[in-house]
């Protein structure tokens, strides 16, 4: 096995976020899903930005919040992605590479840098609508193998499968990861996104993928049941690892047989979802990747969560590190 | 007197903020001034930003935020500054156009629009680095006559007099201003700003300004003199009207003989002090354009501010006309 450079490669769209508040009959009025990602073209971007009010931009995407998390933590991590060079794509590089992250991907030529508008409503749900741009160009030359294989878990969103060659990018990933003995994870990113590729990720998770991440509406619609505990016994079958996240309710980490539940971090109130599972998911690679025991990477995972849905934005505000050790946790 | 269209027009320095956390060793590595503005050059603007962490990047400049914070009350405001036509250039005049704030200032060309760079540390504090850009293009040939006279408050940066061309723009606006019977408002904007024009200000105080907003650094570098109660019977002498802020110790506004004391708004802990003074000159102006008392105005500009201390970034996250109705106030 390589030397291992990496906790945590992360595989995404990499986005710059325009975060805006909006009431729930903005939401209606657009037509929109509220909770959702919707894939929009640059003319419907264009013309949702010109209905919202003021914005706050950040970097964003979501395997690029979990690897900016993994390294507030103190993670080594990694990063492919496809930003163009303009001044979106420079904000994008500089926050991740800024974090220590390593981020080799080339820019893109002729496409913009990927943005997603973001709905916060007052409950502080998140509706999100993402131009992919940039995103777009992502593909198999962007994985580069020494650092798949130097990485202790390749970490990947279930959002690439909206593209063929993002979905060869994948495979090849996946492929070259568990060549040289390391684990994949994947997220199911999204309830509509699980619709659009069930079949795809029923087969990835049965045959190539190590650790799943899902919230109640991912795995729920992977399994097409309404029964949140039968599609639980059914990915305990299917894949070896898996974190379902609940929202308030916690998580529960399914292992074989094994059950670990975790309770969310308590807060005072959520002022923006957007990210609680991109931290989730931080934490609890993290812990993986650095040996902790399940229930030490639950509460990880529990405390970065809390931290981000604290703030408007997907990424933590605080050091996550700092954090884990104010309230006594460490890891090695 | 032509229509009141406007309750407040606003004239500033057009600006994106990049806002990143840091430590205050951060800020001694780089020579900084903590707390103060610093204009710097596209070249050192650079070198600090590919220094900083990650960061985020919302709509700023002093005056922006002001009219900004107007409009979240409910009022009329109007806003002259100068952008670019690049990617900032468009989030900035998105973010306050958004808003209702007419923003009739043309884009400059062979500028890119200004940036900060704000550095907040662990205690709140701010220390903001800015690169002028398309800023310094801003001149006379952008007060347009009609919306100065429209507007029941001209209100500018004390930032305007680093540059001659802004100068001048601003004595024309309070020229036409008070020609048109309207009031001209003064914020001194930075210790420094003050050090660097004191004598200008001293003059356009004592003749062509109506209310001045200025801190305790402010007004104690104005008057050169160490004692803040001398400086407030100074400034009782030389402007007709003037509210001076002391941090969580409130603000002091003063007319004539006549001393308002009002108390900070309290809060859980400052976040980001970004947009404290700004802010709170929204609320004063608010209220004073609206025909409110002294003590309302002064209230309200204390809600408003302790709104924008309590968050990441220089603009309200919230509807501030919602927050006064949330308190039992009412400005007509």
């Amino acid at each position: 096995m390589p030397d291992t450079r990496f906790d945590v490669l992360a595989i995404g769209n990499a986005i710059v976020d325009i975060i805006a508040r909006c009431d729930d009959s903005f939401i209606t009025a657009h037509g929109l899903d509220k909770g959702h990602m919707h894939l929009i073209d640059a003319q419907r971007s264009a013309s949702l930005y010109a209905d919202v009010g003021p914005a706050v931009e950040t970097s964003g995407g979501s395997a690029g919040n979990t690897i900016a998390g993994v390294a507030s933590l103190g993670g080594r991590g990694a990063y492919f992605g496809k930003v163009a060079d303009d001044a979106l794509g420079k904000i994008f590089r500089h926050d991740i590479t800024s974090l220590g992250v390593t981020f080799p991907s080339l820019p893109a030529v002729d496409a913009p840098t990927a943005t997603s508008i973001i709905l916060v409503t007052p409950d502080g749900e998140r509706t999100m609508n993402t131009f992919l741009g940039a995103c777009v160009l992502l593909d198999e030359a962007d994985v580069i193998p020494e650092i798949v294989q130097a990485a202790r878990i390749t970490y990947m969103e279930g959002y690439l499968f909206d593209r063929p060659a993002a979905k060869r990018a994948f495979r090849l990933a996946a492929t070259l990861a568990h060549a040289a003995g390391r684990k994949v994870a994947l997220t199911l990113s999204d309830g509509f996104c699980v619709d659009r590729h069930r079949t795809e990720f029923l087969d990835l998770i049965r045959g190539s993928v190590d650790i799943v991440f899902a919230n109640t509406a991912e795995i729920t619609s992977l399994y097409q049941t309404a029964d949140f505990e039968a599609a639980c016994a059914q990915i305990a079958k299917d894949a070896p690892l898996s974190a379902v996240t609940r929202g308030a309710a916690g998580s529960v980490i399914i292992r074989g047989s094994e059950r670990v539940t975790v309770s969310a971090e308590p807060i005072d109130g959520i002022v923006d979802a957007t990210g609680a599972g991109d931290l989730y998911a931080s934490g609890f690679l993290y812990g993986h990747a650095r040996g902790a025991s399940l229930a030490a990477c639950g509460r990880l995972a529990s405390i970065a969560a809390a931290e981000v849905i604290s703030h408007i934005g997907p990424r933590p505000e605080r050091k996550l590190d700092d954090l884990i050790a104010a309230k006594g946790l460490s890891v090695k």
